[in-house]
């Protein structure tokens, strides 16, 4: 191990200077929105200094470049001082500063991914840490990302360190070769620090250095509003920019305390041994392989799906929340071991190391668990669209249809959520061949991608050549006489195809429609069928009524005179039972969907 | 302290022999429904017999009865070793315990109070610790629960736990007077013990019960299937019933244990001093006091309401996520300090604990926080429906009309969030004196109840005897030859008022709706609306345009021909800026409803 030198004083005393000029920049910025917190940049500002000229190596002018340190603002409310660090780094324009939070600067409230700078989207408190654990998956798959770099994530005052008296805690995590560890492991190399010591930083940041196999989490014991007088650590200053008539004073008891007033230190370079990001496309090596009618649960051609894409591409990685076994998820697993990540039961983390994964296209990550509990990780998946983050997120154990395990295992809001969500891709595939272009797709779409899959075994309905676009529907069954047009996806869609042949029997013809993807939502399909069957729809879904696939086809529908949409839907919290016996009593069966239809034959 | 006597042989062989009866009931159960998780039952064998046999004090044939020791089951998949305990305590006819997970059997595959003995639905992991310091909540408000009980939670292997190589761990909850403790402290009473040894069991119990002034620990090392031979401690046994052809060996093995075949032991019974709950209603104990014009925002209206509640009953309770002068839950602290709970920002345990809070109707519990970090608790609001929770959750700051702090901090999904949610009633006031209402009728309304509310300051539109109800909408505005329905809530109906003005001026009049409750939406007078106005509708809202006020309002008149909805809504990720600024933008400002009915009229 190497040993440490001490900065020179001119070094130490520089890195003082920018500590008080991030302080100023922070003040000002906050002055000009007339809102922000000033004070929680003026307790980071010894911590940013050190970070930006001195511990961190990346190019100042190409904040996005693949050989940079990565830095998260954990604390995103800390924006100013991120920006006047930036700033002091040349790459922010000084002026621009005082722009903060205007309807016309990309110096947001919060920091977003508009800047270069930013990798991930903050301002929702405790995210940062699983984010940044990317840096780690980069290094677990070392074949995309073979040199040492740091990452290092900055966290405020909240959950896991609340007990402390201090006001920011500082997690520097080094990379090491065991995925596991940052999540499951408590062997932390730790240090506690004076967060507004220069020296002490510069020596808890190169010991961090020095230790490669495990992350070092460092306590920096810092004061809320430090440097500035009667405000350094009093109450009642959050969120609060520094009132007009005290400002002056402050700004010049600041100022005068500079020494080194030009820019005397500069960042550090990065080793330049890393290729850019693979960007071009992920193609299945062969279509997919089932016949018309064998029985297949979309959840296993899943799976399938995700092995044949990990063949096609190293940049292909999959997590899961400790239920490999029944997203399938472990198909990819035992032929990829060492491109999977096992989350166990904490899906909001999960979530975080998948964005954090795909952070930069540096691998394209498919996270997976019952579509149910990614309600847990429904922050980290709002969060991750204001991120421009491009993860596949996967929901298998849908709706009533899962039957025995009973309603805290089905999902029955997921659509309504993951419709919400801006940037997304809902896919709802029916059968084993689209689910597999569904997991092509998704491999190749930007944005946040959402695969539902089901666990029951249904038919497949497309030869293994079918064409699969987002946003177009499959026109499925349809005669010249149909007089319904019935819309149904997953289970419900083989329900829709059990009750046109009910009623075929008796001499009546339905349209059936499989979306393939439920947002975007292929609206002239729909309403062309629609128009076509005297403007009569019906709905049909496993899910409930509201935000799911029902609305959106009234939304799809709803600019149109003289359509009229029937929906049939779970309503209320359902129960244990089997399968059939749950669509049946939640009203979503083929018996229920040729009752409906019946029904609008009568009016 | 009294001294700690060793239970008898003849009760020790009791509790054993109860573990070894509760182990195959359990067997048994998951072999009738062919599913479920006897393995994780078996481990909690011995914890479930000292507990219902020896620990806990209640009355068997009452489960509900108020003065009974509370039991949460958090590892809800172990159901089976639960519905086997009351089964043996006798409250559950033994020949029942077969029709696990059957479809006319309230034995489901997880827990859920449709039993009697269920307070709160568990089987999404994690959740029952956060939810059983209701009792916590209980004793802090002394008022309504005077006495001291016990309350234990049972936590399967997971999160909080994982690094631990025992698959069981078991909290046992004494209360003590500060309600910080469990959430905050550390500093837990703890136990290490071998979870099959009823005698170590026993004992530890026993000493946690003489613990008053903080919560106990027990970690309970156990074995997963533990008694079964050559499955306990095996890989790949998880959620799998025992095939047929093991389980007529291993059952004979298990009764081969038992030595006192009949039911020897019976649970003691609790002290009675604890009043049943107080059911009456609860009212503001004045009218709102605003004046038509007055400028307030809705958020400082809740505040105001509920401190006005906290006059009328001692049960009204607040909790917040370190918000509470944003969402102004602060006025009701201010107020009422010792019912006020600090939850800091942990979201999902503030959630759960306000179940808790409100289980058994022993409290009526307010949790507030900005809207957009409700979502962090979307799996607990989705479990508190299957809860039947009557809790009251209460999101500030929606929309892009919170301005400068930006999207991280915009609720822009929780009207899709929460109008998918069975039992929820959706409150989306839009001036001071509605708010006051939604929180009067929040308080008394069963099931899950979410009110918006808004950051800017608004024009009172109501007088102060203004009546409010569920699923009720006023016409704010309206004449003889509106050509248009305008809906909005929040800060929308007032740019719609606004819009109204400047249409007014151009000789064009509009009818515009306050819906007051999203969900249910007053289909009646939207239709009516709608009919009297040409058919045309136009939706204006804070919120993204899936899901929302806009899809609501399509559902509701989805099956009327000749209506045709236009919708304004918040569409991309938004971003900083002034609020006026920002509703322009995203183009739902008075402005755009303006022009939006102009084009109406054009076409």
């Amino acid at each position: 191990m190497s040993s440490y030198h001490k900065p020179d004083e001119k070094t130490l005393q520089g890195l003082k200077d920018v500590a008080n000029k991030l302080r100023i920049h922070s003040i000002k910025a906050t002055c000009a929105s007339n809102s922000g917190h000033p004070t929680s940049c003026c307790s980071a500002a010894e911590l940013m200094s050190v970070l930006f000229f001195h511990t961190m190596r990346y190019k100042a002018d190409d904040p996005r470049n693949q050989c940079n340190d990565r830095f998260v603002l954990s604390k995103g409310h800390a924006a100013p001082v991120l920006y006047a660090a930036w700033a002091e780094a040349g790459y922010v324009k000084e002026s621009d500063l005082l722009n903060l939070r205007k309807i016309d600067s990309d110096l947001e409230g919060h920091p977003t991914p508009k800047l270069a700078f930013v990798d991930v989207a903050t301002g929702s408190l405790g995210q940062g840490l699983g984010a940044a654990s990317w840096t780690l998956s980069h290094a677990f798959f070392s074949h995309f990302f073979p040199f040492l770099t740091s990452i290092i994530c900055l966290l405020g005052l909240m959950i896991n360190v609340w007990f402390l008296d201090a006001d920011a805690a500082l997690f520097g995590v080094n990379i090491c070769r065991n995925a596991c560890c940052l999540s499951h492991s408590r062997r932390w190399n730790t240090y506690v620090v004076d967060g507004h010591d220069v020296e002490e930083l510069c020596k808890a940041f190169w010991q961090a250095q020095q230790v490669k196999d495990k992350p070092t989490c460092i306590v920096a014991k810092t004061f809320k509003g430090k440097g500035l007088k009667n405000i350094e650590d009093q109450d009642n200053w959050h969120g609060k920019p520094i009132p007009k008539d005290k400002v002056d004073a402050l700004l010049n008891d600041l100022k005068a305390q500079l020494q080194v007033p030009n820019k005397s230190l500069t960042p550090q370079l990065p080793k330049e041994d890393t290729a850019p990001a693979d960007l071009s496309s992920i193609l299945l090596p062969e279509p997919p392989a089932y016949k018309k009618g064998d029985k297949m649960a979309t959840r296993r051609a899943y799976g399938v799906a995700l092995a044949k894409l990990g063949q096609s591409s190293q940049r292909v990685v999959a997590l899961d929340g400790d239920t490999k076994n029944s997203t399938f998820s472990e198909t990819f697993k035992k032929a990829f071991p060492d491109r999977y990540i096992e989350c166990f039961i904490a899906e909001q983390n999960m979530v975080g190391v998948a964005i954090g994964c795909a952070a930069r296209d540096r691998t394209v990550a498919f996270a997976s668990t019952f579509a149910a509990f990614l309600s847990r990780a429904y922050d980290q998946i709002r969060m991750g669209a204001i991120s421009q983050t491009n993860v596949n997120l996967v929901g298998s154990h849908c709706g009533v249809s899962i039957g025995e395990d009973g309603p805290s295992q089905m999902a029955l809001e997921d659509l309504a959520m993951f419709r919400a969500i801006p940037t997304c891709t809902v896919f709802y595939p029916s059968d084993a061949v689209s689910t597999e272009r569904a997991v092509e797709l998704s491999a190749n779409t930007k944005g946040i991608c959402f695969i539902r899959t089901s666990r029951p075994d249904t038919a497949v309905l497309y030869s293994p050549d079918e064409k699969f676009e987002i946003g177009v529907a499959k026109v499925v069954r349809q005669s010249d006489q149909d007089v319904v047009t019935v819309i149904g996806a997953g289970v419900t869609l083989h329900e829709a195809l059990a009750a046109a042949d009910i009623l075929a029997g008796e001499g009546k013809n339905i349209r059936v429609i499989d979306p393939f993807t439920i947002k975007p939502l292929d609206a002239e399909t729909i309403v062309s069928s629609a128009r076509a069957t005297g403007g009569q729809i019906i709905t049909v879904e496993d899910h409930y009524k509201e935000g799911g696939l029902g609305e959106a086809v009234l939304s799809a529908v709803g600019g149109e005179p003289g359509i009229v949409v029937t929906r049939l839907a779970v309503e209320g919290v359902p129960r244990s039972g089997k399968p059939n016996e749950l669509l049946d009593i939640f009203g979503i069966s083929a018996k229920h969907i040729a009752s409906a239809v019946r029904k609008t034959f009568a009016n």
